[in-house]
């Protein structure tokens, strides 16, 4: 009830809700990485930033920078970071909820500047991967670290690449393409982010808030074609037959298979093949398949079990494609190493639990976050979890505020237990 | 070389280059049932049918019918017929080879009319089931036997119904729903088609020609829905998953399994699932698919075979539903019924082979025709098969002329051999 919450919950609340009537589409939310709903999402948070007296700054690779102006010190930062874009028909709190969260730590410490070292709230572009087939490009774009390559990546229409969206939205894409950081690695002292858990774990257990300890890294193909030879489907017999769908069936049914004993074995790894599609202008149903498009994606917290899984998916197309006369295409592999978070930003949250009585169960995250990135880049990074109903990347996701301000209260403890510099 | 063609087979050329010229859509050849593709051909078959003398009437639902206005004969004809639709991107002599056979057939007998019965030559809309979901719409309608229900089927895009189409090409769409022919059966002594052979076994032994003993009927959904549960692919642990690519991709390697020993146990089955797509406005590398749309397809010379095989599939897809958690929607069934060819027809194309010295191999129609439509409706049918390259139903499908020359020969024979009435 409205009147059971704090100013600051109240707030949140209208930021949130704001954000989401930009950027309903259908049942859902859309914010397109470098498009029009991140866009809009962009310019509502300037203008709240703006209402709480906040300076707002967008870098060169078009990320958008919160800070107190009372904060004159020199010492390097702690960002508290995440990302405005969501999938395509999502949920709202996805990476909505930690830039929130941040400008509320903000406003929080305008009190009390000295009892915290000094605080940037980084909301960052580009963070799915289901508009360009990149995960974290904002983030890699930031630090310097986006490939080159990665700009020619299309759009998942098809038309237009991450280059042109980058450079559409005023990005510096000549300094991206050099490899040219936008901020000085070492201006930043630590990467915190609030996040919503994106499984159903901590609903079901009942924990409100959690302490990440580290994050899955993924190996992925966006797009993999499996080549057969179309046909008259009365009329070619089995043996003459080149059928794409039951090839990729029978892939996907061996990977399956093979993730399941691997499970047994105690191997930390999901599979995922979210993308699996015959040509929409040549298909029929009396038409033999002569083509399928998926995706294929394994993730883990260890490196090895990434690589040693991703090869045997290629042993499977290959024996696969001499059994069945057909032929397996991959376009370019994309790799995020998995990340370990900093063991001083967890014993912080765990002490600023202790005092405000917010849970502080250690979970892993088997998605992935920029918090990935700057962790990966030497930068010390913590991540809080918000418990979430009904998974994310759909449009039934659902966070409670409440549980949002006690993740807040991690993050303000945190910084006030570590101290100014 | 155009100096070593008959001058028919001159004309045949002629005909089939200008109706591909008319209906070429990229590489193949694009002749949607009711659509823009079929009704181009339709009127170039009325133009060359003016220029060779012919009268070309449309009956009440939109086939077209040509004849001799030398034959006042009136008893009941034989009609030559095929279609003049084709699959999307498809080839340019399915169906279409067999209206211009009948055309120089109609030609020939033209100096001596009385030493074979009246004949007609049809040419038929809808034959092909890649457009609305069900085949033979220009036979059944013709015959007064389409359902009703079928003019509520969808076209292929989603927008617009079979019976839209029907009614904006000038059909009887009253008369139809009603059940009532647009030919009286019994005006119809035999119906015999020339048509090519869809798979690869005439091309591999070298038959040019070949007589057709039967044609495969078949069973199938043209959409049937897995639903499972969407969810961010990193964060839901493998056992709270409801994965829909994962459980279709079980339920066809499971039914490729069956096929494999049915077939070893002597049974005519070929099954085929040609559509196979997860949600294009949703789907995402990283998310859980919660759907796939699929079709499903399954062919045989014996109804018992569909049929169980029909009852395998569902009772698969029960066991799969209940194993991981997802549902399967079944749009309606459809069945065309298996067929037998005439044994007066197949006789007496043999005794024309005997003459002409065509190759008169017997063979089944793995592939479906209007033929059965006519056969089932207790007309005598027969049926000529012409070889042919690359398979149908793809842009490299490919006739020789001079093989279709061989298949006008047996027709001629045929109607020569059966005599006059």
């Amino acid at each position: 009830m409205a009147n059971a919450m704090s100013t600051q919950e109240q707030l949140a609340c209208l930021i949130l809700d704001e954000v989401a009537a930009l950027t309903r589409d259908g049942e859902g939310i859309t914010r397109e990485s470098y498009g029009k709903g991140e866009e809009l999402a962009m310019q509502a948070i300037e203008n709240y930033a703006q209402t709480m007296g906040l300076i707002a700054e967008r870098d060169a690779v078009q990320n958008l920078w919160l800070r107190l102006p009372e904060d004159k010190r020199d010492a390097p930062a702690v960002v508290i970071g995440s990302h405005l874009d969501s999938v395509p028909q999502g949920g709202n709190f996805d990476g909505l909820a930690g830039v929130v969260a941040g400008m509320l730590v903000l406003d929080r410490l305008r009190d009390d500047i000295e009892s915290a070292p000094p605080v940037r709230v980084l909301a960052l572009r580009g963070e799915e991967s289901a508009w360009y087939g990149k995960a974290y490009t904002g983030s890699l774009a930031l630090l310097g670290q986006l490939p080159a390559s990665a700009l020619q990546l299309r759009h998942r229409s098809g038309t237009g690449t991450l280059g042109e969206a980058l450079a559409a939205c005023g990005a510096d894409v000549d300094a991206i393409e050099r490899g040219k950081a936008a901020v000085d690695p070492k201006r930043i002292a630590a990467y915190l982010e609030l996040h919503i858990e994106q499984g159903p774990v901590m609903i079901t257990r009942g924990w409100p808030t959690a302490i990440v300890t580290g994050i899955r890294g993924n190996m992925r193909h966006n797009r993999v074609t499996c080549i057969g030879e179309t046909g008259h489907s009365g009329a070619v017999p089995r043996w003459l037959r080149k059928d794409a769908v039951l090839a990729v069936a029978e892939l996907l049914s061996r990977m399956d298979e093979h993730w399941r004993v691997l499970l047994q074995m105690g191997m930390d790894l999901v599979m995922t093949t979210g993308i699996c599609t015959t040509p929409a202008n040549s298909h029929a149903v009396s038409v033999i398949p002569g083509e399928v498009q998926f995706s294929f994606e394994v993730r883990s917290q260890d490196k090895d079990t990434l690589e040693r899984f991703y090869q045997l998916m290629q042993d499977e197309c290959s024996a696969i494609a001499r059994e069945r006369g057909v032929s397996f295409e991959f376009d370019q592999r994309l790799y995020s190493a998995p990340a370990t978070m900093d063991a001083g930003w967890i014993k912080a949250f765990e002490e600023a639990a202790s005092v405000s009585g917010a849970s502080a169960v250690h979970i892993p995250s088997g998605a992935g976050h920029d918090a990935a990135v700057f962790a990966n880049a030497g930068i010390p990074s913590g991540m809080v979890f918000i418990r979430n109903a009904n998974g994310s990347h759909n449009v039934h996701e659902a966070m409670d505020t409440a549980d949002m301000m006690q993740g807040v209260e991690l993050l303000i403890g945190a910084l006030q237990g570590r101290g100014a510099p």
